[in-house]
């Protein structure tokens, strides 16, 4: 496996904010980068410490949990490493891969395509299930067995059909605003009809939360899920967290879909409950 | 009074981000755009609160406090309102102005420019001791006698000078990283020769903290400043707060200037402290 190159090291709440770049294969052998927070006990590459895996939205990299959302005060006082990956391979070269926001570079979706051209290099889910996990464990040291996941709208999503599809594989999971029924809203057409093929809906299912649910999936503990009630995303269907409860509810998944009043789409949004979040993922993590 | 215009809102720890542009006429009729964080105690226009005012260094806008430092937590906490100003007028036209990251757009360096063409517009001393102020107060119903400054690197020089400048006008300032003796380092020499002429450094030392303490201006209570030891520009000496310690040490004037142990320039160093600034701040402001 290649070795990671540290391209930058911030000082953070006594720990460290630190950037990685690697080549790797799961993305056709692209340049991948991911941002890793080292709270301040952790003993890099001797002692092993549970990691907190968080997914992105549309646009974003793996910079912007980072930057934006305070996560490292509390992961320095609870000692859990977060990593942040990217959120699509860049520079594939695909025609037309940087054409939009909601699809191609920066939407990738978390799946493991299936299209010509985009199956050798969009494959997201792989990348963050399998390949990430390993650079960690074969670069740092840390323990790949004890792991959580949380994301934000498309990464939300991400979390959800990481933690539903791998069961046994994160001790928790959580999501503000996820896309939790893509099949049904306009983004995740797109980008299921693009990674996955127009023709193979029946291969979409496998890739939303609410489908994975309902074709009995389950996630062994609770699901915890933040939805503000004045999210634009919200309001134009594109997230549908109802769907995914109702699913929940139906077939005795646990979850806690909590709608916080007034709150949008954005990192302030996320900055607000982050806190909640990464206390609900250390119980399960350091229990 | 040309009013404020409400460009966006978003909920945060129960308050609210928002961001407004208005006409400036300190700044030449320019549009200027500013955020203020509204903690959820705040009766806008009828209860009347104290602000505190903070000042970003080159190539900030008005949303990097906003985004990256977490002040929200504690601001909405304290009951606090913050303000963050632009770095300088935008669009003025200016040949050159966009030219450089440490001069021009971006880069005001919180002086009244006394240069043809900048004297028109890069007036951000007026812009941030008077003409802010003023609109918040007219247009908000807050107290205008009640405030607090502070900034990060050329925004530290701006809070310093703010206060030295004009005692009885803040309860307490502070500082991260702060340009504390810009006549001494490229960056000031550049900024001042071009905002106020290089044929006139005497008028520089109206606009230099240290400088500023050894003409015998004194703020009132202890100023507080933080460095971080790993930050590059104070190793290549264009922050200098050693130079403002000795004057302070010299003339009487309280000051603690402390040393955080690996730390560099970033919003993540910000970040880590922030909380001990605005409790520093909200000791003075709410006394």
């Amino acid at each position: 496996m290649a070795q990671v190159e540290k391209l930058s090291s911030s000082k953070c709440f006594e720990g460290y904010v630190c950037r990685y770049s690697h080549v790797s294969s799961s993305l056709g052998n692209l340049e991948a980068k991911f941002s890793v927070y080292w709270p301040p006990t952790t003993k890099v590459a001797t002692e092993k410490q549970p990691i907190l895996y968080w997914l992105s939205g549309l646009t974003c990299t793996d910079e912007n949990m980072m930057m934006k959302a305070g996560a490292q005060r509390i992961c320095s006082e609870l000692g859990l490493i977060l990593v942040c990956p990217d959120t699509s391979p860049r520079g594939s070269g695909i025609p037309g891969e940087d054409d939009a926001y909601d699809f191609g570079t920066g939407a990738g979706f978390y799946v493991n395509a299936t299209t010509p051209g985009y199956s050798q290099y969009y494959r997201m889910f792989d990348y963050v299930t399998k390949e990430l996990p390993q650079v960690m464990e074969n670069n740092f040291g840390v323990k790949s067995s004890k792991k959580s996941i949380f994301g934000h709208s498309m990464g939300g999503h991400g979390a959800l059909i990481c933690s539903l599809k791998l069961p046994g594989e994160y001790c928790s999971v959580s999501a503000f605003a996820p896309i939790s029924n893509p099949v049904q809203c306009d983004w995740g057409k797109k980008a299921f009809g693009g990674y996955l093929g127009a023709e193979n809906k029946e291969s979409w299912r496998d890739y939303d939360a609410t489908e994975l649910v309902k074709k009995g999936c389950r996630f062994p503990k609770e699901i915890l899920i933040d939805q503000g009630t004045e999210d634009n995303f919200y309001k134009q269907k594109q997230l549908l967290p109802e769907n995914f409860q109702q699913a929940c509810q139906s077939t005795g998944q646990p979850v806690e879909l909590r709608y916080q009043e007034g709150y949008d789409h954005s990192y302030y949004f996320i900055a607000t409950f982050i806190e909640d979040h990464i206390r609900f993922h250390a119980k399960a993590l350091l229990s």
